[in-house]
Parts: structure tokens; C-alpha cells; sequence
């Protein structure tokens, strides 16, 4: 397989060079910076990264649609949730709904991982992006799917570091991306162990346990992989020490998505903390108008 | 490969063939329990299931020999682990040791989780079980390293969820388990990332954040592996939820390992709970003495 079959969908030119190079440099036997398949790991942050983030985070969108639920469609959700959304639907206002406090802790309290799973997955057959009119799971970055599969293909394990919770994200990574659940590392609630009639469930209780942010997402690699990737690609501040900590093994490759394309996707800028932080590292930085031909499939 | 050949210091008998008789059912493709090959997940208990944990846990004799560390030998530790020594060296008294919060929190107060690892690496070459007199990492059981490598080599990911911490498991599991660290799930303290001169780095505080023990291994299976294990082995009331769990999938392997030798290993009860479990959700029980032709290599 030459070069010029690998990465389609991007512009020749100095991000894709640094991702190929960057992929010889580390599978290549006889390289100097051959890093061995067990410590071949790639974390990639998902909103902005691997899909739009824009105009609102999916998963708040995802939120925001169960609250308002209007009775009763197909859906496969279990008296609790039928129960908790009839409650919503009587008491909240619009405002509340803008609580993404209220969205994510109070709205998730008893509902089983299961049952949020079913939800989602039936949610996403439905939903369609507000722009593109097209569903969320057809709208993930074409280059950034080929570099997951890049990546695979040079035996890394890729990693899903979200800021979002890993219950949104698990039913769909596999298909999607490639990436099984149990590489979906993301933000989550306390969940109890709940003795039912029908069996064991894990429900989510209204206490944030960990957010999957910053520092954290750090913590979040450090206490699940227990490795230093060897590389990582994020978007904006809170990708920001996932970045640096990758940046720390001695073969790296750190890559920072920019925004610019406001015709076939978004225009916004990363923030000056994390640009700052792009130019100081030295980091491979992506100018999606420049280096993509192509964004979506 | 016929059957005869596989787990071979294991008696014939019951145990034995519930075991081969699972693999067989679940990996056929012609069973009606066939389970698919992501599906394929193996929860194992480190502390009596993999390993003794008498006359104490390992982890907890490295913590206390870390503590009465009398300079300076040949060990790679950091000025700041030495300087936590020196002041525990002159701080402490005997009953103070015997203090497990003390120990597993306080003690590990901005220790690196690399630094850690270093440590527990080190003490393991040289540390000599007290009744065996030999390294803990040999004392391991055999039968259950053939059941670790049956699995593996039936398509399993085969994770450890011990009720000690991730820490103390991930610098050998790989070596003598054939366990990557990333499959390691264990307790855990809070961790922060400290920026330091030389890079970042994970430092524990002396706060819990994760007993990995009773409901808390079903929640972490839950959070970290997101998949309900179709197999389970454990050896303590600590494991009752976990095997449980295991035994709510629609095929499953539940197995609870009993130790009733005290002339090659120890001889002790599970508990009440943990019998009085294993009668009642009918889990297939290890009688050490005699199902196991060998204990240790």
C-alpha cells in the first residue's frame, strides 16, 4: 500500500504528511522510534473532533428531546423513564430545559445504563442534524474516520476521550467508529447497584462522579489504560493536557482540529489558550478548509 | 485438541467439566450458546482467587515493607517517596502500621502512580512469600493460569477486578497473567495531574475514590467495560454481586473457589453469605483440595 492510497479524503500537505510520517516513524521494525504494539495507544476526543459539535452539543440535544417527549411513540423506554418524562413534561419550562445541570443530573436519576443505551440507540435512528438534515451518526469527519482506521490497521488501539458521558456514546462507537464500548472513556454520574424483580440493574444516581474534562481526561487515561498514548487529536481547551500528556512520550504525534470552514462545516476559533498552547508544543495542526477535501461522506 | 489435554492440574470431576463444558457451549458455532467473540468477557477476583491473600494481602505487606524501608538500598524510588519514608521512620510505632486507612491512603499521599508501579516492581523481585519462601509472583495457581490462558485462547478478554487497587496489579499482570494493564480493575484513590518541572505527572491524594469490592465491582465492570461478563470467578463475599452479575447473562459461568487445604495452600470459609450465595444461584464451586492436582507450579 504507497502513501498516496492512505487518508483519501485529505489535501496533501503538512497535517497529513505528519500523520503518515508519524505512522512509519512508530510501526516501522527497523525506525528508531518503533514503539511495540502493547504500547500503541490513541485517544481521540469526540465533540469537535470526530463529529460536529455545533450548534449544540448532540448529547444535550439528545436531552432536551427526551424532556419534551410527547407520549407515546414507539419507543423502548421503561415505566421509569415513561413516568419521569410525564413529571417533566408537566412541570418544566423552556428555561428549565436550557438547565443542562437539571439535563444531565436530575433527568438521569433512576434510569438504569440499559435503558439509557435503548434511548439513545432509538433516538439516533430518528434524529437528523438541524443543518444537514441528516442523522447525527452519518455526519462524523470522513478524514477523521480514515485516520481511526489508519491507526487500527497499524495495530494501535484507538480510545474515545468525550468530555460527554460514555452512556451517550457506547451503543453507537462500535459501528460507527470502530471502537468498542470498553474504549469509550467519557464523563459520568455515581451509579448504585439496584436489586429489582427482574434481575440486577445499575442506575444512575443525580451526583456527577467524574468529569471527563481537562485534567481530567488525563486522570480518566491514567486510571483506565494505565498507558501514555502515543498519540491524541482533540479540539478545544478541554483537550488541552490530553495533548501535553501525550506530547510527554518520546514518540509522539499531537493533533489539534481547527474550525475554519464555515461553508461545509463550522467556523470558530479553538480558543487562545489552547492555540497557545498548539504553537508552544509544537502541535500538527489541521485546518479543516485547507486540509480536507472532503468532510462528510 | 481433545479435552484431555486441556487444564491438566485439574482433577476430573464436576469443576473441570462445567468449565470445559462452558467454553465448548459458548464457542461452538453451531451452540444455541454461542456468544459472540466482543461478547466474550471474563471477570476474575485477584486476592484467593488468582493468588493467596493469606496470612495477609500482598499489597498490604508491600505497603507496611515501604514503610519500614531502613535506607539505603538499591531501589528506584524518588526523593519524594524517601522523604515520606524517612518522616513515617521516625513517626510511627508498630500498631500505627497495622492501620490500613493509614497505609493505603495517607502513606500513598503524592506518590506518581508511576513511581508506584516502580516500586512495587522492585519489591516483588526481591520479596519472598512468608510460609513458601518463594516470590509472590510464582506462588500463583496454577489451575487458574490454564483457566486464564483456556479463556484467552477461546476468544475471552479476560479482566482481573480486584478489591485491592489497579496500582498494585498493572506492573506484572501482563507477565504473569497475560493480562494487559488495561484490563486491570481495581480501587482507587483520587488522583490529581501535577505540573512539574520535569512534566506532568499522576500523583494519588489521600482521598478514596473507588472501593472496588461487592456492589463497587459491578458498577466498575459496568463503568469500564460497559458489557455484562458471561463468566465470573471469585472466592469472598466481595465477589457475591460480581457473580451475580455474571449469572444475570442468558449463558454464564459463575465459579467460586474454595480453599480447603491447609496442607498445600490454606483452609478457610468464603463466609455464610458467600455459601449460602453459591447454593442458591447454583455456581460451580472449586474444592481446592480436591479438584486441583496442583496448587503452584
Amino acid at each position: 500500500m504507497t502513501s498516496k492510497n492512505l487518508l483519501p479524503s485529505w489535501q496533501p500537505g503538512l497535517a497529513r504528511d505528519a500523520i503518515l510520517e508519524f505512522i512509519e516513524r512508530v510501526t516501522h521494525p527497523e525506525s528508531l522510534d518503533f514503539v511495540p504494539q502493547e504500547q500503541r495507544i490513541a485517544t481521540f476526543d469526540n465533540d469537535g473532533t470526530l463529529w460536529p459539535e455545533k450548534p449544540n452539543i448532540t448529547e444535550l440535544v439528545f436531552l432536551k428531546d427526551l424532556m419534551r417527549f410527547d407520549e407515546p411513540r414507539s419507543l423502548p423506554i421503561g415505566a421509569g423513564l415513561r413516568q419521569k418524562i410525564k413529571h417533566w413534561l408537566h412541570h418544566i419550562h423552556d428555561e428549565l430545559i436550557e438547565d443542562t445541570s437539571l439535563l444531565i443530573k436530575e433527568f438521569r436519576d433512576g434510569i438504569s445504563t440499559d435503558e439509557y443505551h435503548g434511548w439513545v440507540s432509538a433516538w439516533l435512528e430518528k434524529a437528523v442534524h438541524p443543518r444537514f438534515k441528516r442523522p447525527y451518526t452519518e455526519l462524523t469527519y470522513k478524514p477523521m474516520r480514515e485516520v481511526l482506521d489508519l491507526f487500527q490497521q497499524a495495530g494501535f488501539k484507538n480510545y474515545l476521550v468525550s468530555g460527554g458521558s460514555c452512556y451517550f456514546i457506547r451503543p453507537w462507537s462500535q459501528q460507527t467508529y470502530g471502537i468498542p464500548p470498553e474504549q469509550v472513556i467519557g464523563s459520568r454520574l455515581v451509579t448504585r447497584l439496584v436489586d429489582k424483580p427482574d434481575g440486577l440493574a445499575v442506575e444512575m444516581a443525580p451526583v456527577p462522579w467524574f468529569l471527563d474534562n481537562g485534567a481530567g481526561k488525563v486522570l480518566a487515561i491514567e486510571s483506565q489504560i494505565a498507558k501514555r498514548p502515543v498519540a491524541a487529536f482533540g479540539n478545544s481547551s478541554g483537550d488541552i493536557q490530553m495533548l501535553r500528556w501525550a506530547g510527554t512520550s518520546p514518540t509522539s504525534l499531537c493533533v489539534l482540529i481547527e474550525h475554519t470552514d464555515d461553508i461545509r462545516e463550522y467556523r470558530y476559533s479553538p480558543g487562545d489558550d489552547t492555540l497557545a498552547a498548539a504553537i508552544a508544543h509544537g502541535w500538527t495542526r489541521v485546518d479543516m478548509l485547507r486540509d480536507w477535501q472532503q468532510v462528510f461522506n
